[in-house]
């Protein structure tokens, strides 16, 4: 499988919602892109401020740019924060590095994709994004 | 209704795309803008090019900035293409003013969001997104 | 006088505003810029589309940053298309070349700010533009 | 209601400049959005510095994109600076997350818009959006 269908997509999207609703957290934002950073589908929840497009895009599209999830991003912003603002300077401001942003895998390993949740604590965020990976029979890494 | 529903914009999604199958168009990809010109729900069909999100984004933006649709948009773009020029330029490069774009207004006249679907002719994607406004129980003018 | 006052720049609109209302024009936005094009005021009518401050303001901006009002721009840009446009890259995408961006001049002729009204055709625009200008007893050049 | 009206963005206005006046607080600028972060009225007193209308709409729009008003920005850029940065990235730079950013909320707690205010300290500047707010009936969050 190289790439992310959008019925995959749309479980991913589906399924992390119904997370976040039976967890109780804010309305959350979901975004999926493939593997070329490139949109695939996205659903903003009732109540979600206006901007959370750019929030869960920008998650979702470092993780893809660079390889790195999220909370791996947070670490070396964490460690040195020149290097993360160097890496937005080159992808023209377009990544958020916390937690949220999540690689999708196939059985091999490979890269098919990345998901980018927003609207809650980062941590909650990234569990949202996990069980709506998981729930499409998929590999997400946080 | 002051602003569309994620449901609405789900509906208006799927109904879109099953227009397109029925009437056998090229793969396409279906965005929701709420009032304010921002994203409420997305999704590009598998096989269609990876740049779509930004193209149906512009359809769909251009029309609520400006308040005029993309057909309307597109008479403008030809009669004086230098004033056309200089609304993408204040608005970042964002408005493809061509058909597909469409307002979507509720029951008393007032814009609550917009569509813009591209991939096949202009005019096709168009008749798609009329379908799923139409489906969705709303008013589209396109 | 050098500078455009608060409360000149606020009868502007208002009477800008009321000649609109009064004309059966669509809802009208207006912007009031100093004489270094910076924003001193601004006002968008209830039912304008959103994006009307860009477009208030690119006709404005553009008259300032020239020293040439918006009808004589729209006729160099239908002259020298590229000219127009070569302006825009340098002023930041950020110039309207139509009617509706004036020139505020004081008793000696010298400028002091710039409207920029839009809501309605250009030539309606320019109307209320020049309606409020002369109600706060300046002169404008369209 | 579920857009600031121009009436009561006036009403904002007029009163948050007041209370600035009463305060003997240094000029003022004051910006009112839309739900949408979309400009609808502004006003720079006298005496302000010309980049006033930027530094207000960046409280402002911060605020709506992110739904969280200026005081938790700070709060969030003081411990976490890099996330701030980020989010700078993906909102083009148009974010100034201080006190003096604020959300209006009708009586159901709906986000109907946002006041920024600027060219006092940040507390001032936040007294006087909700002196501005609190005078036309509605309800802001700092």
């Amino acid at each position: 499988m190289a790439e992310i269908s959008a019925n995959k997509a749309r479980t991913i999207i589906r399924k992390a919602m119904a997370k976040g609703e039976e967890m109780e957290f804010k309305p959350l934002s979901v975004v999926v892109l493939d593997a070329g950073g490139h949109v695939k589908a996205f659903e903003r929840a009732d109540g979600a401020s206006p901007g959370r497009f750019a929030i869960a895009h920008g998650k979702a599209y470092g993780s893809i740019m660079l390889g790195i999830a999220g909370t791996a991003q947070m670490a070396r912003a964490e460690q040195q924060a020149y290097f993360m603002a160097a890496a937005n300077g080159v992808f023209g401001g377009n990544v958020i590095p916390v937690p949220g942003g999540v690689l999708i895998r196939d059985k091999r390993g490979a890269v098919i994709g990345a998901v980018g949740v927003t609207g809650d604590t980062s941590d909650n965020d990234l569990t949202a994004a996990l069980a709506g990976i998981e729930a499409a029979g998929l590999v997400g890494e946080g």
